[in-house]
């Protein structure tokens, strides 16, 4: 069985965008045994978008295409899909009206093209959007499946990774399973020296990806269920396992902070952060984890060095001395957060993502993170190359690696 | 003119990596006044990428290939131009001799298989890749242009923006000229509504693009220069100013963040955060700005109840009698925040984003925002719907976009 993905949107065709969703695509295709043959990318427009499923649907079993399922006169999915396949649009009524009664009691005014997104081919339906107003549409015809996704993220991802992989799953018959095992603390060059073994093996696949501050190692198997390809996983898993030791620290999609969150609730220990140059970013890493609040209580972003001084009890004379990134001031300022936010943890960060390297004289890249905890405090003087966002990026990753450590 | 890009590699087929050269050669032929009209994704495959480039020849005038100039067997972009040129492939004796010499001085071994990247189609000629092994290809034929590049980033990047522009620049004889309109606090509908006329013109385009809380208006014109389609934009550009008043924020890359960021430095105003549902997304979306420690203070992350009460100067009676996702409660802690962080302005957010509806027993989505400025203190409350990420991203939106308009 062969697919295609078509992505439809002239903001990705010119490079405005950068496609995310079709790599999505393939890798679910892949997982439910189902190989694409190509992908493409078009235009707004009605002509070559029908000429372009038309193609795909002479070539493959299924064809996903997303994007252009909006309200808007620019949306032309739903009508390039009618087209190729000769059949002509209508419109659910019942589904009008849902969203009619949608925008009413969000005080919205209904603007007629909304209507649009009630449309659908002759022989297709719907595929409930949780989280938006454009449904998805599938349609099975003459031994070909079409599916249609809406391309805002938000309402992509779920679809795509729910009731559209497990529909996918059924079609392709056998499953190719992968999983993801989360590294931290090495490079990716020395990590395939400890597996150079392993990463010859046909089955499973062994592949290391290098992401910032972390390295991802893909296990893939075949199997006619996706019991039968996981345990194919398990053995290399484990010894892996074996091998890196603590340095791997999740699978999947388990974040370095949710792994963090996860060893503070064990212990029944709660964090809280001080961050002057990662301003909040820290912060937000804990509290993206659902069910954080058990063990994160709060953080000061303490920017203005009066907020040092106010919130955090760095003393002025000391910031006068030695300047705000400084290792002295990372640690008065771990020390502060764990005083004023009562808990048993307190990381702190300080130091000069630029661009500029005015602040404090300091170069670009230097980076202090002190960690408070119930022995104490200890400092860590790091130094990063890369634009601010890189910068930060590994700081919070460096500070969330250590606690992780530190928790043991 | 029409063009099509064509990325070779199975890797890039499957989503194992993200295609980036496709979008950059994308931006490139559109400010060459080539207009883009389809791109594809194939794999290593001969008989496929034969196909795709026969096809691609039959539709554009310029079809560029990316990837598959490699040395190994897997390497086919040489073999698939021939084939779709009906030509065969000429082996360049002196380059293979060069490359011989090249790897002798650097002591590595030349395996035959090297030698294929001295072969080009009998009508093409090398282009010249200053930082790699395998040249470019160039043919024009029959009214046609086929260009290929090599894939790895460093080898890719500088031919692109290097000769094949310059190439292409001649080629094309005019730019195309994009300017990108950022939108907030109406939908991507009403806009359309309000701009209905503008959105049948040819020239300038006028095409809405909706994000997550902002919608982008994307104008686009033709021009013998960049000046003179750039004074094709102007008059529209008014026009669209004159009907979207203050909810047109910015152009290009301005971000929300930038814009408030701008008017409290004008004002000479400071602002500050109290967060409870977004965790340090505000305070890391004014800290993001480079340079705005100039009127960003600091910021307050209190998720836990104590933070509330302790940093914040929350009363706890009011907690407890009204719970922490409460108008009042958000009102005290955009006051506690102006109060503590001595600042002009203090935004505060309390929510429930997900996924569970235990907190404090309101419903997911539900939100309150306050903002306490020199005139006293308003409340907000918002309903969203979606994924944690998108409610915290849309409240940190709305946050902002409040800012922005009552900076005037």
């Amino acid at each position: 069985m062969t697919a295609e993905i078509i992505s439809v949107g002239t903001e990705l065709l010119l490079g405005q965008i950068t496609d995310t969703h079709a790599p999505t695509m393939a890798r679910i295709l892949a997982e439910c045994g189902i190989g694409c043959q190509r992908r493409t990318t078009v235009g707004d427009n009605l002509v070559r978008l029908t000429s372009t499923i038309r193609e795909s649907l002479n070539r493959a079993d299924v064809v996903v295409l997303i994007g252009g399922l909006g309200p808007t006169m620019d949306d032309l999915t739903r009508d390039g899909i009618a087209a190729a396949l000769d059949e002509k649009l209508v419109r659910e009524q019942s589904y009008v009206d849902e969203l009619k009664e949608w925008f009413e009691k969000r005080g919205i005014p209904f603007s007629d093209n909304n209507a649009r997104q009630g449309d659908r081919p002759e022989s297709g339906r719907f595929i409930d959007n949780p989280n938006g107003t454009a449904p998805g549409l599938l349609v099975q015809k003459d031994g070909k499946t079409v599916i249609a996704l809406p391309g805002p993220k938000g309402e992509f991802d779920p679809m795509a990774k729910g009731v559209v992989r497990e529909f996918l799953e059924r079609l392709g018959g056998g499953v190719i399973h992968s999983r993801v095992l989360r590294v931290i603390g090495i490079g990716e060059s020395y990590v395939e020296t400890l597996l150079a073994d392993l990463m010859q093996s046909d089955e499973p696949t062994v592949a290391p990806y290098a992401h910032t501050g972390e390295v991802h190692l893909r296990l893939t198997a075949h199997g006619k269920t996706k019991e039968e390809a996981e345990a194919k996983l398990e053995p290399v898993h484990a010894e892996i396992a074996r091998r890196l030791g603590p340095n791997l620290f999740g699978t999947d999609d388990t974040t370095l902070e949710q792994s963090v969150v996860e060893r503070l609730r064990a212990k029944g220990h709660t964090i809280g952060t001080a961050e002057s140059m990662t301003g909040g970013q820290l912060a937000s890493r804990f509290t993206n984890v659902p069910g954080s609040s058990e063990v994160f209580r709060g953080g000061i972003v303490a920017y203005h060095v009066d907020v040092k001084i106010g919130c955090l009890e760095v003393p002025r004379e000391l910031l006068d001395e030695v300047g705000p990134v400084s290792s002295e001031v990372a640690e008065r300022m771990a020390l502060g957060a764990k005083d004023v936010l009562k808990v048993d943890w307190a990381l702190s960060v300080t130091g000069n993502a630029g661009p500029a390297s005015d602040i404090d004289k300091k170069p670009v890249g230097l980076v202090y993170i002190a960690l408070a905890g119930p022995d104490g405090v200890e400092v860590r003087e790091e130094k990063y190359r890369g634009v601010r966002e890189d910068i930060q990026r590994r700081t919070a990753q460096t500070a969330l690696g250590w606690l992780r450590e530190k928790l043991g």
